[in-house]
């Protein structure tokens, strides 16, 4: 898995601090999460190919989380695409995508698949023989979900020294990855574990940005690898967080500690700080393993 | 005359070129012109005050003209602006900009007044003591105006000697410089002329964007100072420009030509080209003073 963070900064773009929108990129896909506005731009600049995202996920209908989005989808279609585009968001976006489109006369020339989301209890909204999403159902000023991206236990891997010993046939290796145990002309059978090592260990990315403290999605996000929380504020300014329905760098600690996950990524910083570390040094008083997202900065995990 | 040029480029915004928004700082009004993506950003890098803006002209709903719009609109709230702000476009801004703060639940706190054009004739939009601001009916894929922008006949200027020659009380210098003669307690009477000077001849900028080749506009920019027209190609591709009702540089500076405006300044330039150079090249064949708008540069006139 690989996280390109194009923009974690709350409220307006400015001339150096990009709205929320990031690239995870987990077996062969790009899947977008979020996208403030300028966030084409932001791919450019990050060298991420157009022509890979295929699903794009938000996760509520504030400027800073999708007013890139109607541009990005122009732009898809001036560069010709053709392929399925899904989007995945609260309901109302398709009607605001639409109603755009629409007096621009300008609509795709490729399909344009809306899900809408309604529910208020976690839904799979993705899945394919790799990886699944689901929601993570949020609490902010408006209806939000955050997202977990979970990969699958993938096939097991061929230990090519005991295979050759065993003189194994290259027509039995597919039969062997997935876990079976072979017989040899002898009547021999070769237990799989022999024959394999274990799958690397499916990891998960919970991203949870934008929300109030909210110790309901720690069973839900439990031992997840990675952790991208919003905290917008300080501790010092919680009276802001409780009123605007957001975090502080505290409190999204609490969630990582109390959820046991492997790394905490902070973002959706407000720009009212002088600086970002003073979010982790807040956020280290609680729980040790702490990351900065910054807007083109690269996490692989 | 102050034109603050924010992006001129067609279509996607890029890392380095902007889509179309200018800002025209004419008698103490910052009037915002067109509102692509990414406008609150240049609005910053070029230093302009968000405050100053009260009146934003919207030329028609392609993205790469008003996708900037809702973001900007939304980050003069957080400012706690209070004034009224006027937004005059085509018909369908208001519906579009009203869904996107509604689903936002992120209504303003301003009041924001929008004026909505349908006409195909030539319409005042707006008009004060100082400025006046008239529809210009473009030919593009959808309804377009460009706007013309002319400043009103000033004040005459006192001639500070002869007034005082003259021994004339300060109580009347409104009613000199507003062109009245002077009767003096002699029964004498001082002409106007004598006691003025000429205020400086008003200016007139026509800004023309996007739009196929349209002489039925010429009469209606005949003789202003300043006409910003849209190359969005060269004469090369003038097979697309038919089709996608655009304009080439050699079409831009016939219609600078025949309505003998002062300086043609070109934008709205397609990507393809290696060098924007090629444009003011190709409209100097047809007339001479040209200039090449870009991001950031400042035209005074």
């Amino acid at each position: 898995m690989k996280l390109h963070i194009l923009g974690c900064y709350a409220a307006t773009p400015r001339t150096l601090t990009n709205p929320t929108s990031q690239v995870l990129d987990i077996k062969g896909h790009m899947f977008l999460i979020d996208c403030g506005e300028g966030t084409q731009v932001q791919l450019r600049k990050n060298k991420i190919k157009f022509s890979r995202i295929n699903h794009i996920f938000i996760s509520h209908l504030h400027g800073d989380h999708f007013f890139g989005l109607p541009g990005l989808i122009s732009t898809f279609r001036l560069l010709g695409r053709d392929k399925e585009m899904h989007i995945y968001g609260p309901k109302g976006i398709k009607e605001a995508i639409t109603l755009l489109l629409k007096l621009g006369d300008s609509w795709t020339n490729f399909p344009l698949i809306f899900h809408e989301l309604t529910s208020k209890e976690t839904e799979l909204i993705y899945e394919d023989d790799k990886v699944s999403v689901e929601t993570i159902p949020l609490n902010h000023r408006v209806y939000t979900n955050g997202f977990l991206f979970k990969e699958k236990l993938g096939e097991r891997k061929l230990n090519t020294e005991k295979v050759a010993k065993h003189k194994i046939d290259i027509s039995s290796y597919q039969n062997i990855k997935n876990g079976k145990d072979v017989t040899l002309d002898s009547g021999q059978v070769i237990p799989n574990t022999e024959l394999t090592f274990d799958s690397p260990k499916p990891k998960t990315y919970a991203y949870c940005s934008d929300t109030a403290y909210m110790p309901e999605i720690i069973p839900q996000i439990k031992g997840s690898d990675v952790l991208y929380h919003e905290s917008t504020f300080l501790d010092s300014e919680e009276h802001l967080s409780g009123k605007t329905k957001h975090a502080t760098a505290k409190e999204a600690a609490a969630i990582a500690k109390a959820a046991d996950v492997g790394i905490l990524i902070l973002g959706h910083y407000s720009t009212r700080y002088k600086s970002i570390e003073l979010f982790k040094e807040e956020a280290q008083t609680i729980f040790q393993n702490v990351e900065l997202a910054d807007d083109g900065k690269i996490f692989e995990f």
